[in-house]
């Protein structure tokens, strides 16, 4: 099993954002990534370089426009008076009119909220974090790998097609999942973060080919606040390709674990051919979210479940924030699921 | 012609709004109806209290859940632990989920932009500010006056049927048009505020019996950004009942009364029988937003025009910030207002 991860995805710093009307520190912070590298070495594996893939991947699933904007508006909305960092402030609540032509609407139309300030170095790193999981992707496509690690950083599962969130600029899981595609009929996008996958389920929702679940705290009272509900399962073609697992807040290992059984078998279910692990570690009870209490325990029976479907996975890494025990639940995760899902020697 | 406002719509104070990631001061400030009033005064009218019609002119625009939030959510959110003021920070993209449960989801469903935060007093001035309106529209449509002046503040044009933005909180001009919808069939709303009317845009945008029209700075580099375009032009029945008039940065009296004309010739075109003007001031050469260059004489000559189309009118108080010419540009548009639509004494 490869790890990848390169030391461009720490530039990004995004600072502040707003809960509740008050300023707090971004928790999304470099420190995260190089917690997790620790956990990476104690198991064994060595951090790779991912090489540059450009840009075709990450076009298959962000528009145009929004990809030009995340690489040009940092200019731009300083060329023109605005701080040191691009924030929203006004959003266009149906989006049907044409492209705004100002910084502030450019904002608006593509950070869905306060917590994805854009700054000189933001593309540079969601970039770099979109190739580690494009790597990991391959590895497991192309090399015969039974699975990959992508230390992804900044994380992606909120952002959409076009619309920037919660920490996330580019969807690493959703780029894995459609370099998995090429190969693979059927996958399955399993998003086990505290918050839920509003991005990623955004991008396949009217798709049959990609299937969505997302296990989290109940979005009624948590963030992403307005997506996440059980009732929510696709449209169109996409029409029973997308599952919620809302949790009450602060539900423990055993509340998650039969959640986790009910989108297992929905996956065996789908008969995906490969499985992208949406990697959040912020369900942990010591993360500062303080949303879910899942113990190191608890995420290594995760892990082991997960390894128990013995597919080709890819593990994209999502949230999880500074704790006492965010490497170890790292370690517990990928020890268990290495363990299940048995690998020959690569 | 009567003039109405109440004391009540002095208490809300809105604070800081964000500017390309900059807090401002809000400019739309108690002192503005104070300056208003000189104007009013200056004309011979007597400001009266408006009296309380209740909620029903208010319903019959505004959707249940957002009227409950206007009067609740201060307290909702002060006890959940958030700042003094309720201001939005993330939005939905889309507004087809679950009404939300939380204070932030509630927030962030119906507070557009940062503009509109939501004080201990809000609802009481927008409440009273609606009173304003209905009242001066109940004195043209059961009184047999030819027109009325609602000093309307907080105002009005950008709160849509479920959502605030802009310094708006409840829409006190389509609330003056749907009264006089009981009375007469086609009713026009004109905006001459420098800012597009978005909020009526949005609310009459599938009507026919109400035609909207908006005069104001080109959208693509102005606030509201995402809405104003000269292409949208109403949907289903309402296509073709919509008409905004974009003009270039820093334009004066020529442009805008060229495009003036241009409205009341639609007006005429649709045989409305009563008119609201959504008289925003804002457009003025000295306002401090800066976008157009009207004079006080030209807010004559656009009062003059607009008295010329002789229907009975209700004249709504939108946007106009404090400068020299505030009160001058209200009493110039009123004077040659009633002048030209010669009324009888009444």
């Amino acid at each position: 099993m490869h790890a990848y991860f390169s030391d461009d995805q720490l530039r990004h710093h995004g600072q502040t954002f707003m809960v509740a009307g008050e300023p707090k520190p971004i928790p999304e912070v470099p420190e995260r990534a190089e917690i997790l590298s620790t956990a990476v070495k104690r198991l064994g594996l060595d951090l790779r370089e991912p090489g540059d893939f450009g840009m075709g991947p990450i076009a298959a699933i962000h528009a145009p426009e929004y990809l030009k904007f995340l690489q040009t508006i940092h200019d731009e909305w300083k060329t023109a008076g605005g701080s040191e960092l691009v924030v929203p402030s006004i959003h266009p609540f149906d989006r049907m009119g044409p492209y705004p032509r100002s910084h502030i609407g450019k904002a608006g139309f593509h950070l869905g909220d306060t917590s994805c300030p854009v700054s000189k170095t933001t593309w540079q790193s969601a970039y770099a974090s979109a190739q580690a999981a494009i790597a990991a992707a391959r590895d497991v496509r192309d090399h015969g790998h039974k699975s990959a690690y992508a230390l992804c950083r900044p994380p992606g599962h909120h952002a959409s097609r076009d619309i920037a969130g919660g920490f996330c600029y580019l969807n690493n899981s959703a780029i894995a999942a459609q370099e998995l595609r090429a190969k693979y009929d059927r996958v399955a996008i399993l998003d086990v973060d505290l918050h839920h996958g509003n991005g990623t389920q955004h991008i396949f929702y009217t798709r049959d080919d990609v299937m969505t679940l997302s296990i989290h705290a109940d979005p009624g009272v948590f963030y992403p606040f307005f997506w996440g509900h059980a009732e929510e399962r696709g449209q169109d073609a996409g029409l029973g390709f997308n599952h919620n697992y809302p949790l009450p807040l602060g539900s423990g290992n055993d509340v998650f674990l039969a959640a986790l059984d009910r989108a297992l078998s929905m996956i065996d279910h789908f008969s995906a051919d490969a499985v992208v692990i949406a990697l959040g570690l912020d369900a942990s009870q010591d993360d500062p979210f303080g949303g879910l209490a899942i113990t190191p325990d608890g995420f290594a029976e995760i892990g082991k479940k997960i390894g128990g479907v013995k597919l080709p996975t890819v593990l994209v890494q999502e949230g999880g924030y500074v704790s006492n025990t965010l490497a170890e639940n790292l370690f517990q995760f990928v020890s268990a699921f290495r363990a299940t899902i048995a690998e020959s020697p690569e």
